[in-house]
């Protein structure tokens, strides 16, 4: 790429406000920190592709880099840990100019600012393909043990932190993560998950590493506006998209106090399936269907 | 992706060897580390493309995962950290089977398993794209301070470690990373940087961020047998290709003390120009070409 080092001249220059880990920045062939001591580290990467996650036909630089990282931070928040740092590997079509591509950055450095979370290295490369955004995440635990998907317990109560479904019409790629709430989750909750393929598939995420299984009561799953909308214009309810749909990047958690945050929908069973009852009695067993969340 | 869930359990048994350091692996929202007090941590990602770092007609996926993780623990060679734990998200094309995203992860995990790298985290999506695999590297300074670009002194000669050039034909995908080596010259190199956009552009990256400028000998610098095969086919000379075409990831060093690694090619100086002389004396400006190194 011909301006390749011009961009990466670029965002050093953005670089406004180190981390106070950050021993070296971008441009060297690593960056350095100096990691906490006694601080757990945790770390994950997560990237959007253009068709799956987003569409470039559709959503702005900003928005794709925004949501790259937004992803991220969901995964911090379902831990319950602080954001310290990320990290991109960009991958840029051919003819993705360099006015487009500081955009890019400009919503990834947004979406990390906005919870202290610096943005300390990265690689671009221009190829015959189409746009992809991979973000690091590192977080810190903080003080606060890391919550898991495995640590649900028979009994528990199953919460969701905002109503679901329908995300496809505009939520998917301008959410704010959940960061806050899970730090204050993270002290009570049993076991946490981001929602992000889908309430039946999560649920059963933390279900199969908790080994344990699930009730979820059909009326008590808050359904998003977006979801009845999505309802009358295709065949499904709107619970079948609140249950289904995926990338709403609320939580999921379980807890055995009784919880100030969210709705409770349900509750952790020894035996390992999971059930949806509906408001009639009835009951079936909830599929992980989860959607392929294609936006492209 | 339908077998996306089946693939990432598979991964998750393959994990014979947890690393020290790791105390949660795959299989939650992030993994977690216990990083060593007073550590510096090293951070990066390097990642590779379809038709730019590999190709995949050509190439088998143990090769590209291969030097995906390669890459990255070349970089950490270049810093003279230990490599300690590395991360991947994979954009996987429409078509790619079960079995080649399985070749591709073994060929990362034997990579990172030559030098005691764990694999403790991912990404795996499908798209109507084409092959992309992104590497985070984590690296330890583990007692030695991370050797960066911008120290190169004013008489500081100037070494490579081993022969450049002609890399295409086949060294760019199946290099072994100096990292053992990179170890060494920490306690003598005062700027150092793997060679992978090519001795012209990888000794302005030292002379811009040391504020200095270099004059190389031609008559010194090694040139690889690849280098001359290529010239017999082309129109450029071995030295062309020894300066200019990458991938050679070998380390390029500076250093004040007599080196017993590599060859010495050259030496600091304050003008901050690159200059390349000639055996006959002359001397003309070493212009950072840097090949596209484009494999496709």
């Amino acid at each position: 790429m011909a301006g390749e080092f011009d961009l990466i001249q670029w965002i050093r220059q953005q670089q406004q406000r180190a981390s106070l880990l950050l021993e070296l920045g971008i441009g060297d062939d690593l960056a350095a920190l100096r990691w906490p001591a006694d601080d757990l580290l945790l770390v994950g990467v997560d990237q959007v592709l253009d068709g799956v996650h987003f569409d470039s036909a559709v959503h702005s630089p900003e928005q794709i880099g925004a949501k790259a990282v937004n992803r991220n931070l969901s995964d911090c928040a379902a831990m319950g840990c602080l954001p310290a740092a990320a990290l991109a590997a960009v991958a840029l079509p051919v003819g993705f100019t360099i006015e487009k591509s500081r955009q890019l950055y400009l919503g990834m450095r947004q979406a990390a600012d906005a919870f202290d979370c610096a943005i300390v290295g990265g690689d671009t490369a221009t190829w015959e393909g189409k746009l992809a955004v991979s973000v690091t995440i590192l977080g810190r635990a903080a003080g606060l043990r890391p919550v898991t998907r495995g640590g649900a317990r028979v009994g528990d109560g199953i919460y969701v932190t905002g109503p679901l479904g329908g995300s496809i019409l505009g939520r998917h790629i301008s959410f704010t993560p959940r960061v806050v709430l899970g730090r204050q989750l993270a002290t009570i909750a049993s076991a946490m998950i981001d929602l992000s393929d889908g309430l039946s598939r999560d649920l059963r995420h933390i279900c199969q590493e908790s080994r344990v299984g699930a009730i979820i009561e059909a009326a008590h799953v808050p359904i998003h506006a977006d979801a009845i909308t999505l309802s009358r214009q295709g065949g499904r309810s709107p619970l079948e998209h609140a249950l289904h749909d995926g990338e709403d990047y609320e939580l999921l958690y379980t807890t055995a106090e009784p919880a100030s945050n969210g709705t409770r929908i349900g509750q952790i069973t020894a035996e390992p399936d999971v059930w949806l009852v509906q408001s009639d009695g009835t009951r079936r067993l909830l599929e992980p269907k989860g959607w392929e969340h294609r936006v492209g």
